[in-house]
């Protein structure tokens, strides 16, 4: 659409829309593509507008776009563990990895090339960035856990979780998208509270956190499903007890 | 040392002697400096060689000298998990992760930058390289499992352990070398029996593969007494049962 006077219509865009537009149009193309094979000109030719214009928005270029980019996108995966903090801890979870997973689905390769690091437009300032989304949920899930204060055993178990949970996104995204969502969710969760266990057997702070926890699970949940299944499994380890 | 004819004591080594000279000079500077802040000029004067030298050995420049020290510091931590298939799995993995964390220990700020790929000479070569050394990991252990051909659950989990061995070795080094490594390596293996036996409860392959390992560990072993701490901490979820 133009307007009467042939002014193309992207021209109607606030600047706040249009830089809202340009960013889309670039997480789009490294959602599909390693960010150095995208360049301002099909960012221009995705927004419809002309590379000028994206060049106004972005005078420092591609390098700038891609950061602004990665900034978007960081900014959307740190919400994606911000969740009231109500209900059983192992809802909370399966709702913020819900999140986090649809944003790994939705953007794909971008979220690849994002947590990968191996593009040429790499520096310190989008590790960064990447290393700011992990803190960020590491916190939320400190503060699920009620801890304040954590001490280091705690803090390492949570961010080695985090660190675990991209790396299943991305060989999720290697092995084509495989097992389904909800079974990769449910797993990590398992997991989670597998490692904050085994943590606990050796730290009081943790052990104290997981009790809190276990107090807000229902009876017929996920962590009773989990122990009833550790506990069928513990037939082949009998000459343990 | 010179020679009778003023000829450097340098000339004396083999080309490659001399080569692992270099490499070895290099890898001591990338150890405690980012590889950015590491010019050819320091690693000329590290091995007490001339600029020129360097050059001859390393054509490519920094690049190429950044690679093979790479290269080499890769091989070194593939062969961490090369352990003889005999014993208790637990006790193959403690010492697997005792050379492991021996390299992270030694290497510092190198393997930080090594597996960061925050470096301005991060290539999708040297990105290949990191991955080369999980891929070998995970093969290790799925051997050490008795795993010819993993499912990807299974799959999944080793990979997941092993980014999250990396992620605590790293923070491990961030948090000024705390706790004790011997409690860092108790911790890493129970951390990977919960992830396993959590996996387990939905794997049968992965199930048989715990069995198969636990029939291997003595009666009062470090999977005897994750058990004990783990049934010590259960109280607090008695509701569940």
């Amino acid at each position: 659409m133009t307007s009467a006077t042939g002014t193309p219509a992207y021209r109607r865009l606030s600047v706040e829309e249009r830089r809202a537009q340009l960013l889309e149009a670039a997480l789009s193309l490294f959602a599909h593509r390693a960010p150095e094979e995208v360049s301002l000109d099909d960012v221009a030719e995705a927004a419809g507008v002309s590379r000028p214009l994206v060049y106004r928005y972005f005078p420092g270029g591609k390098q700038q776009l891609y950061e602004a980019a990665l900034r978007t996108a960081a900014d959307a995966l740190e919400q994606c563990f911000a969740e009231p903090p109500e209900g059983p801890l192992t809802t909370r979870l399966a709702r913020a990895l819900d999140r986090y997973l649809a944003f790994v689905d939705e953007h794909d390769m971008g979220f690849a090339a994002l947590l990968q690091g191996g593009s040429v437009v790499e520096t310190s300032r989008t590790t960064a960035i990447v290393d700011g989304v992990r803190r960020a949920a590491a916190a939320h899930i400190l503060a699920h856990l009620s801890v304040a204060e954590p001490g280091p055993r705690l803090r390492m178990t949570v961010r080695m979780w985090i660190t675990s949970v991209e790396a299943a996104s991305l060989i999720w995204l290697d092995e084509d998208k495989q097992p389904p969502l909800d079974d990769l969710r449910d797993a990590l969760v398992d997991q989670f509270l597998a490692i904050l266990t085994a943590t606990a057997t050796r730290d009081p702070e943790t052990a104290e956190a997981v009790r809190r926890a276990l107090a807000l699970e229902p009876p017929d949940g996920p962590v009773d499903a989990l122990v009833r299944r550790v506990l069928g499994l513990a037939g082949g380890a009998a000459h343990l007890q």
